[in-house]
């Protein structure tokens, strides 16, 4: 297929064949990725700003790395030392960024839809890095990938979201990808947290942990936000690990062949002992590498980069960008 | 001409010529920015530093990216992270950053001075990038520079610069600029806030809107800063925005042709509504675009490049800096 | 020799032939330094991750001037900024940083020994930015460097180190080197932060300024950390001032061609006067170019590039990692 997409704002609008084109290329940039030279010239000469206007350091790096090594010159913007402490608007933040030439931009904005606005009153490619309980379709993408390139598929997988789900743009994006592509999804959490209202997304709803677990073959843990989360539905935190937290009794209760995903930064002992999230069946390190592939494909591919698909011949083995630099 | 200074510290300075000299070399880099690779080597293995004492994202953005664009490495040092907490005094900071080799120290500072202290110091360039209540010279030249752009001429423009003038180091670099050029500068606010001593530099000044701008060929409008203005001279907002607010009415009033410019971050509601902000004789965006030309024309002259002026063959379209990187 | 280390953690663990190596392949990155064209290739496509969970503008600046130099890609991560604030282990934050192919980890922590723990637990190359009251080992070297260059020696020199050499990560990374390389070593200060176990190390320990100076060599003044100094055990500023602050009249007391060292920033008026911070004896300066050469040294090493030795043919001018870029 050609990409043919100025933005990447949520996975909820992909098709099908989008997601895969994005699954494929992070691909080939995957590899990239274990060379010397890690660099390829796509982006030279242009500029990504990473406009993070909600604090996040490691999704920022990720997205400065993936730009770079797309030889991008890269800005960051944050809101703590930026104008919009003076009252000035996302918009005229935006378009002020644009006029300086900059072709893309990645945003996180506590504020769902935020990046959606950019891309209707910007011509700069906006890359959603996440905006309030809506979605972060970068982690979605690399969730899928990751489940993929394990399990070698994701439809007809059994893949067990666990958490606060109503609250998570994490899991939203996961059930889009997810059941776009096949898989079965479960969602898992203390009954305030998983409303039946998922159930009209296709989605298996359940509170009780045993159930979702025992024929997954993937349980992907959200963080508990501890510091911020709604205290009047969020059950303590010592109850949540009781009922929730996956320890090695609960992981032994699972399918031998499971596998354990956390989009980061982990509470352990909370969500997740130490055990688990540093054991065979967790995959959490991978998934911070595939984040990175992931964020080159789709700078790559909203540039107007030839896709890569499986139909591709790759006994070439050229590099996504051509030669590398 | 040749360019021979080594800092650009102020526009009161500077002759006719080597304004023009500025302008002319930034109508070649903003040709550079329209172009797929926007970079040219000219500052290849050079460092810029900004060192922001003050706080400003957007003219540290704007000089970044100029730096990029000219290939050199940028340090970006503000003052929350910085030694100057510690005590270090600005000359010692200063020095140190030149024993790291660094080429280029681009300053903000909220003393008046401080750029011509650390060019007396140090051998690298300085590059004031506003201080305190006194110049803003950058500012000055892109200012001018849209002017120039737009009406094809500063000699004879009645240019309106309306706001705080007092305090406004953007007013001093434009009132010395376009005085040069042969403008006719109208200055306008409240009482308080320009004095008539603005006389003595030439301009009219006065503190009735409508004579102000009835026969402006360009309205400059400043920021109000009202998070930290004088609360004794400054009348309150609502009083501010119902005497000199520009809004479509009082735009109604003005020449047919008339620009409208604002530095930036605008005060939506407040000097300006969003009627004219956005409207087709509003530049403001324009102006942000011709900053990264003019700051990369800066560094690019007193790093030592061969100026650009209007008697040199253009025919050839070579880039500033030699052929594209 | 060859070089064989993974990473730079202290001063104490190193030979004399790998202080050597260090301090000769610094030489030549010197040499860089004073070229047009700063640039060498050594590192392109790597990325170097300045991990600073405590503040340090000058230190940070000169990794990344040093890891631009070397051409690779720099991500500064910073504790205020940071999931550190979300409660994530140091472990995970470094594994994090890893899984993105980050090849270089440079770190500074309030806690001794954090370096040595990433560097067990990572794969990545880790130096040591200043870890505690523990080890700086590339200020060590950089001083140490820079005494060599001045004096054309390090065996036989009488070296004097002046403060809190208790709580000084600076004076231990001074004091491992020296020792190493054969020079006698002084250290001065009040009895409170100059314990006689110091002598233990082969130091010779007095709280005499005049008898600490009378002979030195070099004299190495240690920053009065006022502002975070144990009240308990510090005399008052001016007490200080007056038994150890070096002055004019000090000075005169020295030999004639006494070295003054300082690591930066200096407290003027407190351990060292202007006219001594300044004046001919003062290498302060020198100190900070020489780190970034240092700096440079230390990366290219631990990434495997060939180190020089004075045993080299150096007639060649070839700079350390080829040709420059």
């Amino acid at each position: 297929m050609r990409w043919t997409r100025k933005d990447l704002l949520d996975l909820q609008s992909l098709s099908v064949e989008e997601i895969t084109t994005l699954l494929d290329t992070a691909s080939e940039f995957k590899a990239v990725g274990q060379r010397v030279i890690k660099k390829v010239p796509a982006l030279r000469g242009k500029t990504v700003v990473n406009l993070f206007i909600e604090p996040s350091t490691r999704t920022r790096i990720s997205f400065e790395l993936a730009a770079q090594r797309l030889s991008a010159d890269v800005i960051n913007f944050s809101a703590e030392a930026s104008s919009l402490r003076k009252g000035e608007t996302l918009k005229d933040t935006a378009r002020n960024l644009e006029a300086l030439n900059a072709e893309f931009i990645v945003i996180r904005h506590s504020a769902a839809g935020a990046p959606h606005f950019l891309a209707r009153v910007l011509d700069a490619h906006v890359v959603n890095a996440g905006d309030g309980a809506h979605e972060h379709p970068t982690q979605g993408l690399l969730d899928v990938f990751t489940m993929r390139e394990k399990k070698g598929r994701i439809a007809g997988l059994n893949v067990t979201i666990l958490g606060d789900i109503l609250y998570s743009r994490v899991a939203r994006s996961n059930i889009w990808a997810l059941q776009k592509l096949g898989a079965n999804v479960t969602l898992c959490g203390p009954p305030t947290l998983v409303p039946r209202a998922f159930e009209q997304m296709g989605c298996r709803v359940t509170s009780q942990l045993s159930e979702a677990i025992a024929d997954a073959d993937v349980v992907n843990l959200l963080r508990i936000q501890h510091e911020r989360q709604r205290k009047t539905m969020f059950p303590g935190l010592g109850e949540y690990t009781s009922l929730f937290g996956i320890n090695r009794a609960r992981l032994a209760t699972m399918k031998p062949d499971v596998m354990i995903m956390h989009p980061g930064p982990i509470n352990r002992g909370v969500e997740v002992d130490s055990d688990v999230a540093d054991g065979d069946h967790s995959v959490i390190l991978q998934q911070v590498t595939n984040g990175l592939a992931v964020r080159m494909a789709a700078l790559f591919l909203i540039n107007g980069g030839k896709p890569f698909g499986a139909s591709q011949d790759r006994a070439t083995g050229a590099a996504p960008a051509g030669k590398s630099s």
